[in-house]
């Protein structure tokens, strides 16, 4: 049986390396923190490479017969690897997901730099809840293993397809596999109600700040925005997707 | 001219309590921090009691006529009064809103125990951007003049009427109205598509892990639900509040 007592255990350094998106990228592995996170890692066939447990944490009964290689820790060691205020005491290792993705008939998402962590993680639970096929994470949008995205997610980066990608060549597949594809732009675009939404199709969203980028917004099919009824300027980029997805799916 | 060179001035600690709860309801008057909000705030006609501006801020020329009181600070002290990380360099003490909310025809709010601030900004944002005609805060939900909350409405809760109220009551007023009243809820709900949606409509949305409370769930019309087609356990609160206000406008 593996434990570490002390925070500056070799073994602890290293992982807290994979707070950063270097430390991660250069072991090709992320964390995952809480025991639902870890369920839902599991149940999607996703096998941690490593437990870390601490001292107080009640392990689910439904674990004893996983075979899954553990370190325990004390409670300090523990609250020094943890993000969290109040660490639930169980972090999982795991290697980063290789997921495949090809567009064929289905519905996609594009993510075009979506920057804040919160907002991607809603994002990708809300594809997952509104069905979509895959997601494309394009460049200039923050890592999908970033602790606060992960946790935004509730668990559904283990659900769907998540892959990086060209955007500007996602688009182009698309097109050659007859799907339609809508960026969305508060100017110059079409009311989404408008479109009589087919089943399969790629949505593309964008920047907090900027939108989705001009040079993408050229090669869709359309463009859509959600209409404003009140004085808002704007709405939440994780917002708008959902009511594009869920508006996409009318009545079924 | 008022000029504060340390943190200490009894105005700075005073202000400072503005920070909390107790201090806003003790002196009934609420913080709003960078040029956005304030602006927002001008143009819904809420005159600052205090506008506090430090040495590097850069006026907008259209504030060169505003009437108001002024207090400059060094950075150092707008660094201790700020709740940002890089203060945008001015800050503006408001009186709390004293909006008056009586129910008649039109859509409603109605907000029974959201603690994330981010959420409760976003749910407010969304309803202004969605139309909404009023927002009731039940007991439960957090204060809506916490820094995170009104930052998250983007300046929202300056366009649209939002008090406090007692929700039983509030669902009493509205079928006194004979405007129809619905809940949300995951179990025993209707597909919020089959509602036809009336122009007037009270919707009630609910604490993140509890939802709505079923007290309030006995007295709705009819208790809504979006459908999750993917493997997501559920959406984020104010995602679905999006979700159902825009699908509650259908065609128009």
């Amino acid at each position: 049986m593996n434990r570490i007592e002390s925070a500056k255990n070799p073994k602890i350094k290293h992982w807290k390396k994979l707070h950063t998106k270097k430390g991660r990228d250069t072991d090709n592995q992320f964390l995952i923190e809480g025991t639902h996170l870890i369920e839902e890692a599991r149940k999607s066939g996703i096998n941690p490479i490593e437990l870390i447990i601490s001292e107080e944490y009640d392990v689910p009964k439904s674990w004893s017969d996983w075979q899954v290689s553990i370190t325990y820790v004390t409670d300090r060691v523990m609250m020094e690897l943890s993000e969290m205020k109040s660490p639930q005491g169980v972090i999982a290792i795991c290697q980063q997901l290789d997921h495949q993705l090809v567009p064929s008939k289905g519905r996609y998402l594009l993510i075009d730099a979506v920057q804040d962590p919160g907002n991607l993680g809603t994002i990708i639970r809300t594809a997952d809840a509104a069905g979509v096929d895959g997601v494309v994470l394009g460049e200039g949008s923050v890592d999908l293993y970033n602790g606060k995205v992960i946790r935004s997610t509730q668990g559904s980066l283990f659900h769907l397809p998540i892959v990086k990608g060209n955007l500007l060549e996602w688009i182009e597949e698309m097109k050659r596999a007859e799907i339609s594809v809508y960026g969305t732009a508060l100017e110059n675009g079409q009311d989404y109600k408008q479109i009589d939404a087919p089943s399969s199709f790629g949505l593309i969203v964008g920047n907090e700040g900027e939108g989705v980028s001009k040079e993408l917004l050229k090669e869709t099919d359309a463009n859509l925005y959600v209409p404003i009824y009140g004085q808002a300027e704007s709405l939440n980029v994780a917002i708008a997707t959902a009511v594009l997805l869920y508006g996409l799916r009318k009545e079924e």
